[in-house]
């Protein structure tokens, strides 16, 4: 494959043409290209096309359903339950993000869970639909094992991002979409695939020693940010996410690239709100808030202090004028896929 | 002062006495003698009687209004707006609680921002009605400037703590009350008073270096937990708590020790919602999760892996049971505030 323009039609008609080629509607198979793309631009390749070959074999072995039937229920005004039905998680979570926008955009507040669905990608990729909407949002989930709880020896929590969104009066959201391992675990099977080494203090191999070596840390576990503090989070988000919905939880979700035994049964939460609940001028305080903050000294370096979102948003401008060269690797999946 | 038993009457009393020579009537006296107390059964004595002086300068000096007239508009049957006029956290938060618990019971999911508030001592005591109650709760504050934000040399934002309740199907509640600082801002002041050390890597001095030296780490910057994912959180606690509620924000909440220039207009975010709303078995599941996570193999020397509030709740009952000695500086705090 040459370079491509991530944003040509070309990639994405060609995305589409395989997930259709296993199964998937034309809109789900729309929303899952633009899903991928998505990641690959805002710099995410851990979420972006290394994946493709991972869904297109969980539905072939069945464990991803390519004609699901969603369900959405309504609780309340505000709030709604979707059972995705082992859906490709992209859609499960397009349903729910433009529900809960909907339901905010009614009541002032809006609130979705989803069981049985699949990895979804970016969460900051669902919170700026929400933040484009003008809403606030928290969005939570929770994944395979991969953190070790506070002093267990065994991984059980996912990388279960915090994620947090909110307009800004400008045109870059302010978008926090953080996980609470050291490292994102994408990013330890992209420095897998390519023999790279991951830094030291991130993560330990299968017997509990630290190892900046990518393909045992994968069979190790990942430490959590500040300790207890960060255990105590992914704990939160497993309760969020997987307790409180339905979905499955404390370590029960496969990982999607070794185990085909079922369904992930993944399950998020989305929260949205106004941003004009409490306050008529939100946009002029939230544009003081980052002001101010950016005026701060800085320390010697730093060029500017950047909010959440901003290194995002500027990659994905760079990256929507360039064009990118795809790996080897995605290449031959594509070839594989096509046929 | 002799050894006393927190839960005497005789210390509430005391308590109420002075709250009320400052002007504070018997129900919001009440009310903040039982939250200085609850502090010091937990064991977060930062937060408990230590303070109890500072509460009373700021009143003597105009800037927390012992009379507050305290606002509650209703935004919908949901959500509330709670104007606290200034008056002690404590009271402000009793409130806010409370109205989020009704409102909570009545819909589904209760949502109250507060503004014109002030410090009001432990998330996780007003997390714990809430649970009481069998709703999950999420509540969000902000602080005076105690981090600096990733990339600044200057603090900007409070310790911030992120708090998170859920009832557990036993009687000892997971509550997460856990700030993004590396430290409890409290803690450095109590080890201040005692010329005591402070870890290493928890905090810099005015000049932007290392320090473990209490009452320097004051003058100077407190870290945030994991670098820019820390800084990110304590940045979304800002704008929940601050921007969103009409409270201060990016750095104006004044320090109650030490600013006597205003009230603080602290602002406060409380969210709670029914256990029950996607499953009907919450309980079973919510034990399972606890259950599967405590049977983790252990790292060597760890007896039990503990979820969030777990150790607390230890304290709390072994503190109710044994007489405390009270330090000299809070007895003399005690004699100059009985006069």
């Amino acid at each position: 494959m040459e370079k491509v323009n991530l944003k040509s039609i070309n990639l994405k008609k060609k995305l589409i043409k395989i997930f259709k080629k296993f199964g998937l509607s034309n809109d789900h198979a729309s929303i899952s290209a633009d899903a991928l793309i998505n990641a690959e631009l805002v710099g995410a390749y851990g979420h972006g096309l290394s994946r493709l070959k991972m869904y297109c074999d969980r539905i072939s072995k069945g464990v991803i359903n390519p004609k699901p039937k969603i369900k959405i229920k309504k609780i309340s005004k505000s709030i709604s339950h979707i059972d995705a039905d082992n859906s490709i998680g992209f859609v499960a979570a397009d349903i729910a993000i433009k529900t809960a926008i909907q339901n905010a955009k009614k009541t002032g507040i809006g609130m979705v869970a989803v069981k049985n669905s699949g990895h979804y990608g970016l969460s900051g990729y669902y919170a700026e639909q929400a933040v484009k909407k003008n809403l606030i949002t928290m969005i939570y989930t929770n994944a395979p094992p991969a953190v070790a709880p506070h002093g267990a020896l065994k991984s059980l929590f996912g990388t279960n991002p915090i994620c947090f969104g909110t307009p800004t009066g400008s045109k870059v959201p302010f978008i926090l979409d953080t996980s609470i391992s050291m490292i994102n675990r994408g990013k330890i099977r992209v420095a897998a695939i390519n023999n790279k080494k991951i830094p030291k203090g991130v993560a330990l191999n299968k017997f509990g020693r630290p190892t900046t070596n990518a393909k045992k840390a994968l069979e190790g576990v990942q430490l959590p940010i500040a300790g207890f503090r960060g255990s105590g989070l992914a704990w939160m988000i497993d309760i969020l996410s997987g307790v409180l919905t339905g979905g499955n939880h404390a370590g029960r979700v496969k990982d999607p690239f070794d185990d085909f035994s079922g369904p992930q049964n993944i399950g998020h939460l989305f929260i949205t709100f106004k941003t004009n609940l409490f306050v008529k001028n939100y946009n002029t305080r939230i544009k003081d808030n980052i002001r101010r903050i950016k005026r701060l000294p800085k320390i010697k370096g730093v060029k500017e202090i950047m909010y959440p979102g901003q290194n995002k948003y500027k990659r994905f401008k760079m990256n929507t004028k360039k064009k990118i060269k795809i790996s080897k690797i995605i290449e031959k999946d594509f070839e594989i896929l096509k046929h």
